[in-house]
């Protein structure tokens, strides 16, 4: 979504078509702010992508971001400078075999990475463990199975599953949204809410429509060819077909709807 | 949802069963309110399901429910005047055959009934001209590809395809959530606004575990049993073991999604 929008709207457009970007950063995290001088483990941060909003969102909380890949948070440190950002401190560190010291955190915050361990219930028991009594846990996961369309398309469907088929073998689960609300209960995690957040499309949501459907679903999807066919999933025009099924799908009739999950809790 | 509960809760579970009950009719109906004195013409009323709640929320309407069986208007009848309603007045008459004095009405409002019909566009646009200029018309309709859910599962997923597929072979569309968008769009209706009405059900909302993933989802999916049995869409163990998989989603660690969709337009 930091790519030029080059469609040829005006300005105006290009303000709303953010905001409309904007309102899936909302979607998902506008309730999560923490207290000032409160301690936060963000595990897993990636290149910083949830970081910035994260550190926004809590300007006086003390952020600790953590990832196990020092490129990663080579980035991460980068768009955070960038945004002007001072309260987020990085960590290398692995979730699954934390240093002592990333300890006794009021809250921690988990986005998008479950869905990539082979056993997230074991992260997610350790980051409970590096929680104070009655510090709070944030889970955000999508569900791949969430994902439907009109019009609907048996070869996007098939290229989707393929995605799902990838991740399993790799270890992940594309279909934890679901899971989110019994993964905290096993967590030993108390009062678990778990809330959907659904992201609707159709063509009078045009931010939407290249934000969502174009530049992330169906790019993400796009982003397995390769290794879908190599890996003989489906074939090529299968895979083609289903993409151009997807695209179909940001036409002025069609729609799109994705889910993704967000739990909160408590450690008792 | 009106049989008594007889699961051994107190009084005050029972109460509170009700409330999230009330829950669901509020996540449907809750912003549908019409102004005093204005005419409401309620397409396709069936039993009178949604007909209380209708007239419940705008008791200064004046409401036309009609239905082709002359046997669910008997019963709707009966539902109003059981809840003492009195702003219904109730019309044998045909969707797409509407007799001529059936027509300038301020509001349409069509739920549950274009997933019924073969040409569901003929009958918005049919009803779409019964509307005065600057009408509004509002649609509400399920999407059974909307389901998903924790423990997933292969039988489960059969199970809910096969009652897709008895509905298709009937004329009907039990996806049609997913085109209420473009249906309106296409009727000739304006400012179409469409927005999705997800229920999330898991085992801190024992509510809609017993009202909806047991007693409304999953009591529709077993209710097409003998004919998806006789049609040969698949085995009756394969079936079973859907609906034991759909039960199981009412476990406590289970989930269940499922999404309505409700669209509200204007007539130019």
């Amino acid at each position: 979504m930091s790519q030029p929008y080059v469609h040829g709207y005006d300005a105006l457009e290009s303000v709303r078509l953010q905001d409309q970007a904007a309102t899936l950063v909302a979607l998902l995290h506008a309730d999560t702010a923490y207290p000032d001088g409160s301690t936060v483990l963000e595990a897993g941060c990636g290149v910083g992508a949830q970081t910035v909003t994260l550190a926004r969102n809590s300007p006086g909380a003390r952020i600790t971001a953590i990832d196990v890949s020092a490129a990663s948070l080579a980035q991460a440190r980068g768009a955070v400078a960038a945004a002007g950002i001072g309260n987020v401190a990085f960590r290398q560190a692995d979730l699954l075999d934390l240093p002592p010291d990333l300890d006794a955190f009021d809250h921690v915050f988990v986005c998008f990475v479950l869905e990539h361990l082979p056993r997230p219930l074991d992260a997610l028991a350790a980051l409970t463990r590096r929680l104070k009594p009655g510090g709070t846990m944030t889970v955000i996961e999508g569900d791949h199975g969430s994902a439907y369309f009109h019009p609907a398309s048996e070869a996007a469907s098939r290229a989707i599953a393929a995605q799902v088929e990838l991740q399993r073998r790799g270890g992940g689960n594309a279909l934890i949204g679901r899971e989110v609300y019994p993964l905290m209960r096993a967590a030993g995690l108390r009062d678990v809410h778990v809330s959907p957040r659904m992201v609707y499309v159709d063509g009078s949501r045009p931010g939407l429509v290249d934000g969502f459907t174009r530049r992330t679903f169906t790019a993400m999807i796009e982003g397995v060819r390769e290794p879908a066919l190599a890996a003989g999933l489906l074939s090529r025009d299968e895979f083609d077909d289903g993409i151009r099924a997807l695209h179909r799908t940001t036409e002025p009739d069609g729609t799109l709807c994705y889910t993704f999950f967000k739990g909160v809790a408590r450690k008792a």
